[in-house]
């Protein structure tokens, strides 16, 4: 605080980051991270934020959804000029409305963003009775086009990015979001992609409560299970944590999440590589058949890979390998979590009764039909 | 039934899928068929899902929008374990709300879903008097990239598709929505592909009441044409079909409604390639030029395509060539309808006076400008 | 008017659209512009109006949105007989409700839209005092793939655009869009691409009042400050001129705003090429390295184009460049505008002490948290 005025620092530099262990990006983003610190403020605060460019060519910041006065927006050439490297600018205007915002660069934006320059900005309402919650997760979406063995994303890509990413990490180096039994829990997720992200989360259904414009009536909300985040956009969704378990929660656009590696890969189901493997084997003894069984087999198997990459599906759970990556973790609601501790409870012990089970026994019949009413499909299932 | 509780089997397995007459895919599925059964019950329904894996690798399948105990949920590794080939697991849970869901792999799910494996969970309500309609559609909107001249999906294929089909179908092989005059009808699209789709239904305009996360207030409903079908998303609309005709519904995508050999070809309007297919026919005679003139020639050309494949355009109404593949069909609705056969009852006959028409006379004066008031285009629609 | 039907002709049509000064597109559209001219009436018209087939090949125009008998509804062999080249036929019609709808072919639809047909058809309702606006400006979304140097789109290409178009124009040969302080706007935006468009406007939140479906009730509108535009949709907002300044409109996908040569450029950050530079230059003296500190250097640079394109990133403010290309124009908001003239009033000027600014001095101390409470990221933002 420097006479009433919230000040903060943000200097915009080469940073590395550790996208999961093992797999380090070269990226650009501020205060030594990618994405960006959040920045958090008050309805009603004046902030004064000093800029800091250590990047080698110019930079603004763009202060996304915020009503601010038209030079403080940080569109270069338009707003202001853009902030030479090594010199610092700064912005300053008050907060005159709460929700979830974003920064990010505004000239030579397309390389910028490519290269991890985003945050979030969190301004909470002045009244703290306004829509509280027990827990508030924030997820920003981000991607790169890293080459497996590569540091730096390729900034040129438009659609077919290979690391899709929230805060610059991927699972299974996502943390998991913790919560009390009966928790009220807020999730904020931005979308500074190049594409929709639908996040569906598992257990519950759910309604946006907020977006980067302002806060949604709640007559004009909406039930969802997969909340489809537009690019350039926000959305916050709220529910009660009444069920316990541990609950996915990603993208559900497949590829969204798979690391690096899971794309272009020809096809092999159906085909033996048997006889071929046998001859192969004669000059690359390592060598290892994959795919004749679909792509599960990735998950479980210790393939040699480049440097600097992980597998295209990881991640281990009680039961076995969850055939993950990217875009994905896991709601952990637990009873009787201590509300000063909420570190990760381990895995969920499912009740008895409560888990999909092996039968062994003798199928029962089954009608033909168990149908209250017909479902009309376009062209029945059937094979004709 | 079994004791209060209803009974289903679901044999995950490979399946012939004759996507159209002529085209048939090798994938997987559930019961012999891709997309899977529908399955249907009654909100308050206690169910027990018997799932078999007849494929050459582990599976599970998620319950997607249903709420249930966390070890019933179907996520490889992380519920349950994998179910293992030619083994039998068995999911129980109550359906404790109403509503169309969808069920799929969580386990290699993005190859098993490239394969095909998807299906719809109908939830009827209790009360039959809530939200009752008289025609009810289900559409599961999946995609696939099948080279021309083969049979297996290519799995690892993240956004170039060449098949965007409903219900593993193209047109001109998926069925009309027959529907009599003044029915209330109901349509429920799911969306399990790598992209949004559009679905616009002409004629009419609607509003989404229902998706897989509940029912939408009536409050909260916009009055829509083209409803955006987010990915992991499901989509109920809504109309009373008041407008006789034959109505098209398609994916607004332009590129969805055509089957494949729709990408990739060099566009020649402008060229004359007369002299040149001179010269061609001299060692090549069955040479044809094409796209010359647009690319419409195709759809009513006879030309060799390969073994196991259907034309880009295809489809034939009562005028002509429709134009059109993929992710397209017609709503067909009629007076005196019986209730008991909606089967296809032919094309709609235009009363007189209701359709386009050649007009071969003078043209009549136009006023310059007819607006009642300016319309704002930026850089308005004149050449500079 | 004739016998009170209010009548229209359009000519599809082969035209030459200047896409940006310098640049010369060789499109099909309507009346010799691309896109073709907006359609004006009101609520309650009956309207004629007189398609002519200019083209080489057959055309129909769908009336996207609009109530109309099923034989005036455009699709090519499904309503009636495509209209041959060389023909006029006439379409007939009542405007039962008011509202912002599109017009395109319907028939070889891929082909004829990736060539530019398609327009506005905007109907005005009947009662003037119903929704009234000072304002109001339309924007149709469109999408072409040309080579640097060339002329005619690739008609076949389906997501890798590399022009990404308003009405036809690209940034900064968009009009800005100039309002008075205090004036009713609406923006009213339409989607004929590939892919969801999120249009993102600075300085303000806003509601969509309309889509092409109709009105959307107050008590479901969404406070917003990027609409996603779903493709085959519409959306009107609204909003006050309350903030007076040049704010950036444009579509948030970053590669939208980018002109062709923005993709498939290797990225050389972190590369030093002055060693190479040198040799280069021994042979090709006019030789420049590019791109080593990101890409912004692109739009300051005179470098030697291919003919009939225009640099990736362009637009000069009045503090530099913009970097901006594409689908970006400027809202330019003043006081005491006269109503008679909304001609560009130049670059707004910032008040004193309302623009970002240089700062000299030292750095003040900053606390280590400002942070009126914890916000939860997922794997915080730190390294590790």
């Amino acid at each position: 605080m420097n006479n009433g005025v919230k000040e903060f620092h943000l200097v915009a530099e080469p940073v590395e980051r550790e996208l999961a262990d093992g797999m380090i990006a070269h990226l650009w983003g501020y205060n030594g991270q990618s994405t960006g610190p959040t920045i958090e403020a008050v309805e009603g605060d004046r902030v004064r934020i000093y800029v800091t460019n250590k990047l080698p060519e110019g930079t603004t910041v763009h202060w996304h959804g915020l009503i601010l006065p038209s030079g403080m927006d940080g569109v270069s050439g338009l707003s202001h000029p853009s902030i030479p490297p090594g010199k610092t600018f700064i912005y300053e205007f008050d907060l005159v409305k709460s929700g979830t915002f974003m920064y990010h660069p505004h000239g030579d934006e397309m390389a910028q963003m490519a290269m991890g320059m985003m945050g979030m900005f969190v301004v909470h309402p002045k009244d703290p009775t306004f829509m509280p919650v027990d827990r508030d997760f924030l997820i920003m979406l981000n991607a790169f086009d890293i080459d497996p063995g590569t540091y730096v994303p390729r900034i040129m890509t438009m659609t077919d990015f290979n690391l899709w990413t929230w805060n610059s990490r991927i699972f299974p180096d996502i943390d998991p979001l913790v919560v009390n039994k009966g928790d009220k829990v807020r999730v904020r997720v931005g979308n500074l992609t190049m594409t929709n992200h639908p996040i569906h989360m598992h257990g519950y259904d759910f309604k946006v409560t907020c977006t980067d414009g302002g806060w949604v009536p709640s007559e004009a909300q909406w039930p969802e299970v997969s909340i489809d985040i537009p690019v350039g956009g926000m959305r916050a969704y709220e529910f009660v944590a009444d069920h316990l378990g541990d609950w996915a929660i990603h993208c559900h656009k497949s590829h969204h999440t798979m690391n690096a590696m899971g794309h272009d890969v020809p096809t092999f189901i159906g085909v033996n590589k048997k006889p071929l493997t046998q001859k192969i084997r004669q000059f690359q003894p390592e060598y290892m058949p994959m795919g004749m069984s679909g792509m599960g087999d990735m998950a479980k198997m210790e393939m040699p890979l480049p440097d600097n990459t992980i597998p295209m599906m990881t991640g281990w759970g009680p039961y076995g390998p969850i055939e993950m990556g990217g875009m994905f973790s896991v709601v952990k609601v637990r009873d009787g979590i201590d509300a000063d501790d909420y570190s990760d409870p381990g895995w969920y012990e499912n009740p008895p009764g409560e888990m999909a089970y092996e039968w062994t026994g003798e199928l029962p019949e089954f009608a033909s039909n168990n149908s209250p009413k017909t479902i009309l499909t376009p062209k029945p299932n059937s094979k004709g």
